[in-house]
């Protein structure tokens, strides 16, 4: 998507070891025009896979999953880190490595929200090595639910996401894709 | 409201303590319709106060905020309760009781996102004590911007949040707004 992908060539800072900075348009400052345009264009390319629920883990992924629920029209679950007092005790609870903050987060879900035979489209904000991804599939196939698909703003196909994801056997989807970080340059998957 | 005090009627949970449970639609699974309908009248309300930011904390202000930025066509900045990698150093962070959490939380900004001048628009999904709310207006203050409004989805008036708030000096909307929650009940304020 060519929106996206300029904001990050004018806006998105290497800051080595594969860290890609977008804090001023998705992860901490939100542009909301690009955000709702990013959930037009995720709902577009998911238009005929028949999902029931989108799914996506807090904090990051919650922006452009609700933008593209807003265009799906379905309801969106985001998977907590750390369990609320409003969740019953009994829930589904994996662990996820997280690159970004060197150590392991858990992902929970209450049963409440997901069910057997739900179509789950999962959407979140970077598909890097695809363990968060990896982790909200194992707790919606524990809830005997069906992933459908995984949608995401931007991947970093040097992490290897898209391998890591291929035993889902679903359409991946990314809107924006970096080829490689090195030497402190962006290089998109489609330059040269 | 009328959609969202019917909503917090069928599905909303008093779990005792002043504790109101809307995971199914807002904190945990969220309506994309009605969180868009929510996003569109608070824009509405707050047409005419010349806002230039939407601000919120992580988590659950993220998709009455980001809805409410969409009608707005307004950035929207999230305040972090961990500082991630991506963030420099030197920050604004404040410390906000959570009542829900029965402990402190951290509330940080990058500077880079919040500057003076700035005319802030903060929006979560609950006022309550207004604790969360008054530690954004003092990020917000201390970054030299001016608070010029704060907008929520669901009002706990006997948390006194409104009171708290009232040295902002600033109108202050609410989608819904609770009465009483004693003895199991759910008491808009204009029952009876």
């Amino acid at each position: 998507m060519q929106a996206l992908k300029e904001r990050i060539k004018i806006e998105g800072r290497n800051l080595g070891n594969g860290i890609l900075k977008v804090d001023s348009f998705i992860n901490h400052q939100v542009d909301p025009v690009l955000m709702d345009a990013c959930g037009r264009e995720l709902a577009h390319r998911f238009e005929n896979i028949s999902a029931s629920k989108i799914l996506t883990a807090e904090i990051s992924g919650i922006a452009p999953a609700l933008s593209t629920a807003i265009h799906m029209n379905l309801p969106v679950v985001y998977a907590r880190k750390h369990k609320p007092i409003t969740m019953p005790d009994q829930v589904y609870l994996t662990l996820s490595p997280s690159h970004t903050k060197g150590r392991t987060v858990e992902l929970i879900i209450s049963p409440e929200f997901l069910a057997g035979g739900e179509r789950v489209l999962i959407i979140d904000d970077f598909l890097a090595s695809g363990a968060t991804i990896l982790g909200l599939a194992r707790l919606a196939q524990t809830a005997g639910a069906l992933i459908v698909g995984v949608g995401t703003l931007i991947e970093k196909v040097f992490e290897g996401g898209r391998v890591a994801l291929a035993n889902l056997n679903v359409p991946i989807e990314s809107l924006a894709c970096i080829q490689s970080m090195e030497d402190g340059q962006i290089l998109f998957c489609d330059d040269e």
